[in-house]
């Protein structure tokens, strides 16, 4: 084991690239002894050099990341976030000879087949754990613990904003726009809250995940997105009183050769580990051939946490494996996305809001039935503070098309008074 | 990325062998795709050459286990369980410049520091992947994942066969004796079943964490360990009634400048995610300082998982990944052990069975009052099946040795009828 020191460069100085600073300071004998060779923090790019930044010694701060990012050093670390200029700068630095470890994301998941292709040409590594679930090693396992196995699902909570949200409706009551305000308020929110309440985020992280799982490169484009900020609170309750909790589930599984991936609010039962992972939790179930069921369950965010993950793959880098960027070299990989003709199916939850008169559930079963839609549970509540009554059914297994379609017939029963809700329950 | 194909002798084909061959063979494009070498099986020793093995090319099966030890394949996989004669073969191994991949905990625990010894100056890896939690990388997890963290506390439940029995006693009702008996009918516990319900297979294996956790070679015999055989239903009962679960839990802790290893039956809150863990569940629960509290679950046997497992393993002496077996240099390395001087403080479980008669509750509070033991909650049943009455106590946290001297004095009051059932309540 070399003793010649690895020199690192933090692009980014933020929460995040001051704990990572902090971190290669401060265990640097830990880090020495348990990789076999010392650390040396080289430089820190930033955007405001007159911020004083604790622990971060000040001949290493500049502004130059363009320089940084050149300098050549053993690995450099992109914490910046954002596609550009975080892109232009990761380039440069494997173009000259650097390993790049980020936890950017939007960027592995919609440009990681063009950097995992000059990664394998320049024969340096790219390393992403901190992208996903911060300092839970989702990526080390999907990459390396389960190489011997067929993933058949992955399903996870990986937004902690959304499951902060989520978690609140239920526990307080409150509507949707009242605990994103407040959420705004303590910082757990951005003032722009559209990646995280949109889905945008989660679908980053999963359509990562799903490369690595189904043998792939990212392909963010193929993501089936929605957010959640159509939440209900009715349905929250609704959803309860049947036995599940609404969560934003972030899936991909199997569909012929490729793989589907989708974010969506999905009921789940309360019973199932998911449902039971609160406030800004994130949480991955993994289904695979060989390893049955595997969750994987911690704090998704965070300076520690993601410092923790950034370290983790210093430390890779270091010790010096040599694996593809994705499952197999980036000239070979295609896009991950569902095979042609790969129907998708599923379990519905309708909501519909009608009339208090008789002879509507008649008209709503009888349009189910038509359709070929089969009900497997049900429930009518007594008329409450909303206009007209709800009545929920849960399906059994549909083609999801069929399933949309059966909806939208049901909209036009002249007795409903508002287009019924459609949800999904997750087949978990 | 080399084409020369990485030879692989197996030690043992029993149902993890046979998994592992078929994988090496069936999934060997698929392998060669992710690492970007091909593998070659290249013999099985095994115990009876005469069974017939589907899936394994008869020409590679041999008896002569010490002649595949020798081979110099690039990599020996060791699955047959047991102190010899898996030691001498693996140290053979080792000795012929083979890397070595063991699922074998026993040997891990009880001589993992001599066997790094050798592999470090042998450079050759040494792993382990499957020796804990199967096909769940816990292994890797504590390793690699967790490098740039100072991890606070390890808990989990990794034996399988003692979650399954006390699961069915709390669901069933039923004695420690009847559930045993009845896993052993179907084959989820052995027929000498000592090593899993003692809590010796759980000691190996929170061991083999501890030293990777807290920097030490692996010390099996400073692990403290209590098995479930002394668990009664009584006290399933009552500590349910009290909101928790009992679960064999394995910890390790830090303690001074080492670290504090026990396996022991604990009560632990029923909404905690270990204690949801049921059946033949396996689950770890992680704190550290950077990244907060990191929770792992799933199957921890079975020829699946454990396949994945050494997979991964393959996988990684493939990719070339160069770290010391443990966190530092085998040479530095000290046996992991509590400092010396560093007390235990926990809370307790204490169930009294006593004559139903006025004043006895006043002693039995006075002793605990003197003793300095200071009572959290407190359930007295009305009489039932058992001879007199069962009360039952929880503690404050309090030093151990101070709460078993004052469960010492209760034994000794008139009204007591048997010793008093002292049990830890977990701090998780």
């Amino acid at each position: 084991m070399s003793a010649a020191p690895i020199t690192i460069a933090l692009l980014g100085g933020g929460t995040v690239g001051s704990e990572v600073a902090r971190l290669l300071v401060h265990d640097a004998e830990d880090f020495h002894k348990r990789i076999g060779a010392p650390v040396r923090l080289a430089a820190v790019a930033v955007r405001d050099t007159a911020k004083t930044r604790p622990g971060i010694e000040a001949s290493l701060i500049t502004d130059d990341a363009a320089a940084v990012a050149a300098s050549g050093a053993d690995i450099v670390v992109e914490l910046m976030g954002g596609i550009e200029p975080a892109r232009t700068l990761i380039l440069s630095a494997m173009a000259a000879g650097s390993s790049v470890v980020t936890a950017n994301k939007a960027l592995i998941a919609e440009h990681g087949a063009a950097l995992a292709a000059l990664a394998e040409a320049k024969g340096v590594s790219l390393l992403f754990e901190a992208a996903v679930m911060g300092g839970v090693p989702a990526v080390k396992t999907v990459r390396e613990a389960l190489v011997g196995d067929e993933i058949r699902s992955l399903s996870g909570i990986l937004n902690g904003t959304c499951n902060y949200i989520l978690t609140e409706m239920e526990t307080t009551g409150s509507a949707f726009s009242d605990v994103l305000a407040e959420a705004q308020r303590l910082g757990y929110a951005e003032a722009d809250p559209t990646m995280d309440v949109g889905g945008f985020d989660a679908a980053h992280k999963i359509t990562i995940l799903a490369a690595l799982a189904f043998g792939g490169s990212p392909n963010f484009a193929a993501a089936e997105v929605e957010g959640i900020t159509g939440v209900d609170l009715l349905d929250i309750r609704l959803a309860g009183d049947l036995g599940y909790r609404i969560k934003l589930i972030a899936s991909a599984e199997r569909a012929g050769e490729g793989a589907r991936v989708q974010v969506r609010p999905f009921l789940v039962r309360k019973t199932h580990p998911i449902a039971q992972a609160d406030g800004a939790l994130n949480a991955l179930f993994i289904e695979g051939d060989r390893i049955g069921r595997i969750f994987l369950q911690g704090p998704g965010a965070g300076a520690g946490p993601t410092a923790a993950a950034v370290a983790a793959d210093i430390a890779d880098v270091m010790a010096g494996a040599r694996r593809p960027v994705f499952q197999a070299p980036a000239a070979s990989l295609q896009p991950c996305a569902p095979s042609a003709g790969t129907a998708a199916v599923g379990r519905g939850y309708i909501r519909v809001m009608v009339r208090d008169e008789p002879g509507v559930l008649a008209s709503v079963s009888e349009e189910l039935a038509e359709a070929g839609v089969s009900i497997e549970s049900f429930l009518q509540k007594p008329p409450g503070e909303t206009p007209g009554v709800p009545i929920v059914m849960t399906t059994h297994a549909v083609a999801e098309a069929v399933l949309a379609a059966a909806v939208d017939r049901i909209g036009r029963l002249p007795a409903v008074l508002e287009p019924p809700r459609l949800l999904h329950i997750a087949s978990i």
